[in-house]
């Protein structure tokens, strides 16, 4: 086992990180966009790391995707052709398979990433990859957007941090483009980092979409292999109100569909939008 | 500068910690009952360490004091008299004093803890030590319990983990002498670890209460410095229900105390009981 890998450290911010040791290297290696490494963690299971930044793991891996991908796609009445931007892991894709779609596009910059994950964080995905259902296609999703083939119901984007490849996902631009791939009443949903260790990044997505949605809302949940744990998504929508929905009208399409969560229930997805005062404060326009 | 003292660890388990890099050691020693630390960190400023374990810290200790004193003194509609069983810090103390409670009763067992965050922490209690109100007694809350000379309508437990002198803090006994120690419609809090980390301590408060209160209920907070950054305390209430208050009636108390608060709010008060999937099933019975 290299030597530099008995811990590996993820910096929140210059004075504090989060360490895991590090059982054995599964790999490492250079993609044309990033660094991709696989760990194995006692606590965590495999982890996906990307330029040093833990994407996945096979323990938490849920609470993150079924936030993404239940709280938009149960917001939406009767969503039927979703976009993934990023998500090459799989996780997003799985989830929202478990929803009757028609079709799920997949655009992901990273073939490297979707190889290596298959291989070692295959639990993630499960047979997603290969569900008819879904379109997998290699290449920058800010281009994609900006002339795709079909408007879409539901877009998630599943994208690292806006340092590096992910840092047009953040910028005004891809979110008129997002805004005009969608269908009337569609929605957009984005990971938004961690409102304590990177309140820019809420605060770019958050005003970001306000520009161009009339339905913008912060939600929040935990992911203990992301820095500061506390984790936030912004959701934009042109029709549909994420937080009106009844309790009782997501338990009966949970109940239809089967959807069998760890993390995302009825009552998880209308407290999520419940903010703690000091970040309400970090959204005030 | 100490040399070990670069970076302070704090282990959440065996693989996994939480690192702060250390500016400076403003206080380092050996109470009766255990080691007591004081360091700065550039992004949560100065953080006492109790036997290796962070416990509060300037940046982040609202969180965790607002949750632990408001959620059980806005249940309860007219609490007068509170006991809060450890603190030292003053951080629950300074809370309280902001209801319009007649007497609240500090037993801290550590009279050092409270010495070292006077001089090194003055802001977490601020002036509450001094209010005429407060009532500091130094000794066992666990025998001071058994025969208090007053009841309590709510009664706090701000204490380190089960592990050393806190441990008798989770016991049936004790649980049961607190029970007693309430007035008819008592209310009793208890902060009941990482519902990630520390499974076996979530399970020891919820079950315990259990034995001996009617309602008993688990809510959540997000603090930075505990490890695993999710927490959660365990309420348990012979009468007032937490959970079927009206979001307008905390409002309305809120505005007529004046009370300004940086995490909790009517919103959060109700939606902290709302449990990801896994934890509501660790605390099925």
């Amino acid at each position: 086992m290299n030597k530099n890998y008995s811990w590996f450290s993820e910096p929140a911010c210059l004075s504090f990180e989060h360490r895991y040791k590090v059982e054995k290297v599964l790999f490492k290696g250079n993609s044309k966009f990033q660094k991709i490494e696989i760990i194995e963690n006692l606590e965590f299971g495999k982890m996906l790391i990307l330029d040093g930044a833990v994407q996945t793991s096979e323990k938490d891996e849920f609470i993150y995707h079924e936030m993404l991908v239940h709280v938009p796609l149960f917001t939406h009445p009767h969503p039927k052709s979703v976009l993934i931007v990023g998500g090459g892991d799989g996780g997003a894709l799985r989830r929202t398979l478990y929803h009757p779609v028609d079709s799920v596009s997949l655009v992901e910059l990273d073939q490297e990433v979707v190889e290596v994950c298959q291989k070692f964080l295959p639990s993630v995905s499960g047979n997603a990859f290969k569900d008819k259902r879904s379109k997998i296609i290699f290449g920058d999703g800010v281009n994609f957007i900006k002339k795709p083939e079909e408007k879409f119901d539901v877009i998630l984007v599943d994208s690292t941090d806006p340092i590096g490849p992910a840092e047009k996902l953040f910028s005004k631009e891809f979110y008129r483009d997002a805004f005009n791939a969608l269908k009337d009443k569609g929605i957009f949903v984005t990971q938004s980092g961690s409102p304590i260790f990177q309140e820019n990044v809420l605060k770019l997505a958050y005003f970001g979409l306000k520009s161009f949605f009339p339905l913008v809302h912060v939600y929040l949940c935990f992911v203990p292999t992301y820095p500061g744990v506390l984790w936030s998504y912004t959701i934009a929508s042109k029709f549909w109100n994420p937080v009106n929905l009844k309790q009782e009208a997501i338990e009966k399409t949970m109940n239809k569909l089967n959807l069998k969560t760890n993390y995302y229930s009825p009552q998880i997805h209308l407290s999520a939008f419940s903010l703690p005062k000091f970040i309400q404060d970090m959204i005030r326009g």
